[in-house]
């Protein structure tokens, strides 16, 4: 069928918005560290066996090779022998510029110090690249640099202006410091300096700054609802540190209603297992919006499912593209590459079976490839012929 | 394959009894309040957004639009227009007709000052329309016209009796109300006066009837039970007035358990996304019967993926179909049209796979579709051959 | 495309170790009793149903009428008639030849007295069977026998030293006995005395041995693991006797990571429908594995999307085959023969949309179907060819 063609090629030409991504790490990697990035486990890998026995491993040595100039299917010594010859940064290059993502919001709460930021993923990719602030970072430099109780929120409001300056949003990581069940509601002052109190005694004995008060966490976040820009949510599966039980979207509810009349977008991210669910919120509130980054590139042969259960609920303006890349480029590449094959497998079978007509279909992946971001963190006029806001925003 | 077409046919043809469905809205609607009836939010349409975008609307503008004479996936406005010229009674008559639904059962608890009753319904589709009465809104319209706290009890079973005289089930909102995870125990009688007490003084002071007390609900859930009637709960997806996690079925174990001697049986409706924990229910229960409606119109193209999960654990026995349509009579159309899509799809598939013949696969669909209804609510003897009972269930 | 068939035989060789199984019930079986054999419920059959209308009946006329000599898709009645013809041993053998199972680790802590044992099951068979011993079971019999509270802890570990000298693995019922919420740290010898008492003197007056007290269930775990065989939890769908919402195996998330450091592989069994989750604990953690068992047969023409999810988040070396057949030998020969279908659809498909090749596909299935488990339970070397360990594990 012509049309299912035309459709694969226009859903491959959409410049991507890639809301939610970590940088590139652009640095020669060992096996074993390589691997290490195969998986949200923090654990070692075991002696029995390989991370690449996975669908996110399948999916490197079927979708990358090709892109190092080798045959899909490599063994994965072949595949890292070739990487290591081309060298970090050119794989890197090679990797970003085929998955043409026309631009990033780039998440920099995490490994700061190894990964790109903002603007080394634009030098690298000749792509404009824009901050997303994690709210619990920089709560912690506020810690680290020294702060007495009584003035940790003070602190933290000016720290967290300066910080997200030009930022297009925030993160918080709530699920995994307290888990999503929180109550919702703003915390008192007297609360917010005791719980701090509490926090930065513990960080002066121990010296660690993570932050994990349930007071602490909701008072960030109100604070940032208060800053007014787009506010993320990490939600569903991500590392063990998580609960996956405590990451249900669905705990939102009592914070979500909360914030409506605030008036700032809420954007559940990842969502898997629970994105069903994500996808009521989308459809009940009107300041909701989700994805399902991450699991797409980690289902690997199976992310049309994931994405396909995506598009049940949730209104078609509800939905964004994310990849949540976090380290080597392969992840990078394949959160754009496999989303794609998935919505042109799964919008093309709506088409095929007479549900869809195949406009709708390109129409409807452009929003959630790119447009909806656009619109959400206002970044540019995005007309709905899927073109880029000026010069750096065209289709790779 | 000869035998797919057979079986899209004799799919097509199924009596359907639709047991859970709401009255048509015979009223021509501006383009707000059509879109307003595309979701199950009741927030207004944002300014930068069509309700029209989503699965619900793309099937409106597919399926719909060849009723009215239109091509499949006009503009919204050139299909609002074509409803505008026909007009909502011939509108809802067309719809209606190709739906080919042989019996409601409508509930008759909401909006039923401007929605079709029964009789409505039966007038506008020439079949048989039974009512479905809805446990709180005899609560409250005993409320409303005025009651002590200690004659609630009596005044409102009194009630409940005469509403339900030719009533062929109940239905309780218990997940709108309190969730689904109430004490599944009856309430003492002088729990319920007590609370009776709250609520009416509430009911005095506010001029709100609405009911929400879990002691309350309980104690109607409870009545139902004794009425000996088919008793059927909102379970799963709604509106955002729901917290969709104690709208989960499985909540019900309790209850279930603590009913079954009781021998009537309990219709667990929509369930989306929990319809797999439904179908353990189904199965582990003799007295439990599920069905995925709500969630078949609303998922669109879709809507075979659900009503697959929902063929899993269950036998087919305890599988109903329902529209759960409300309002204009598109979702009538596409709660009917949708499911006979979706059933043909998915059993046609176990019938090319070499799983299931096709006469299994007929007879399956002639059981959800229309018999076990018919059993379930005592409406006629519903033969295997999947014909009406009597002169008004043929096939439209 | 001849890769595809390929697929299929390969899959359809590979000595399956069946990792969690019942025994056969060598006994002819009137009708009755045969349908509750086809369900998890416990209550009868109602009279207005047959269980052969379910995706497990339909698959017993489809799979199993065809080795006992029927075309597919036979009558119930006929079907029956030529298994009684047959007589229930040479049934049995029939049915569990054609399975080609190279290998069974059978769980004998339920109906012990009526159920094939390993000896018996390799008798049947011809092929090796282990034994998995259930912690409950070892419990109430060391109860039946006569004990005293303070002397339980004590005479439960040498019992169950003495029941597992060969055994492969442990099993617990905790998720039927008391919740998989339960406490995850071990309790006191002060509190297992106690609870000890409390239940032993309930035995003496009733008569009744089962075990539910969370204390002990928990003692009676962390006991096994001290016993350092591989330890199996029983999770998701079960009878009716089980609160599936207590049996997602998320709530173990506390439990695994305590016994991590213990170094004993944890097998999370069945795990419908809470299967994502188990996925994703298989990646989180190094000691985690999980099955689709159970689940399998009864979806019967719904198992490829079952087994489909399985094969998202978990590494492929943490997924294994199990049948958990119990009773009729049509149970074990369906856990074979449908998840050898749902593979080769599932992973045939991988390989047809370019995601996979089809030797990584055949190297996939022989890792869930055989290596994975000789590898956890030790059985011996299990190359990656696929061979059985010795001259009892040749395929079928």
């Amino acid at each position: 069928m012509a049309g299912l063609e035309d459709l694969r090629r226009a859903i491959g030409e959409i410049p991507l918005v890639d809301h939610h991504v970590h940088g590139v790490l652009v640095r020669d990697l060992p096996r074993w560290e390589f691997e290490e990035a195969l998986t949200e486990s923090d654990r070692p890998v075991p002696a029995w066996t390989t991370r690449f026995d996975s669908q996110l491993g399948f999916a490197v040595l079927r979708h990358c090779a090709p892109v190092l100039g080798l045959d899909p299917h490599p063994e994965p010594d072949a595949y890292l022998a070739r990487r290591a010859e081309l060298g970090a940064e050119e794989t890197g290059r090679r990797l970003l510029a085929a998955a043409g993502v026309g631009r990033f919001l780039v998440e920099t709460g995490y490994r700061a110090d190894e990964l790109l930021g903002p603007s080394g993923m634009s030098a690298l990719t000749g792509r404009p690249a824009d901050e997303i602030v994690r709210l619990e970072a920089v709560a912690e430099r506020v810690a680290a640099e020294g702060v007495g109780a009584a003035a940790f929120a003070a602190a933290f409001e000016a720290a967290l202006w300066e910080r997200s300056r030009t930022a297009r949003g925030l993160k918080t990581v709530a699920a995994y410091r307290c888990g999503l069940d929180f109550d919702p509601a703003p915390p008192s002052p007297g609360e917010v300096t005791a719980a701090a109190g509490r926090w930065l005694r513990r960080v002066e004995r121990t010296g660690g700054t993570r932050l994990d008060d349930p007071v602490l966490v909701r008072h960030l976040i109100w604070t940032g609802v208060g800053r007014g820009l787009p506010l993320q949510f990490h939600t569903g599966y991500g590392d063990p540190d998580l609960d996956l039980r405590r990451a249900d979207p669905l705990l939102l509810r009592g914070f979500v209603e909360l914030a409506e009349p605030r008036g700032i977008p809420l954007l559940l991210l990842h969502c898997y297992p629970f994105h069903r669910g994500a996808g009521f919120l989308a459809q009940a509130y009107p300041h909701v919006f989700f994805d399902v980054g991450l699991g797409v590139h980690h289902t690997g042969a199976r992310a049309a499912a994931v994405v396909a259960e995506s598009l049940e609920l949730a209104p078609f303006a509800k939905i964004l593209f994310s990849s949540d890349a976090c380290g080597p480029a392969e992840l990078h590449h394949l959160g754009a590459l496999l989303w794609r094959r998935a919505m042109t497998r799964v919008l093309g079978g709506f088409v095929t079976e007479g549900e869809w007509s195949a406009e709708q279909a390109v129409r409807v992946a452009t929003m959630i490839g790119a447009e909806n971001a656009r619109r959400v963190y206002g970044l540019g006029d995005g007309g709905s012929d899927g073109a880029g806001d000026g010069p750096d925003g065209g289709a790779a």
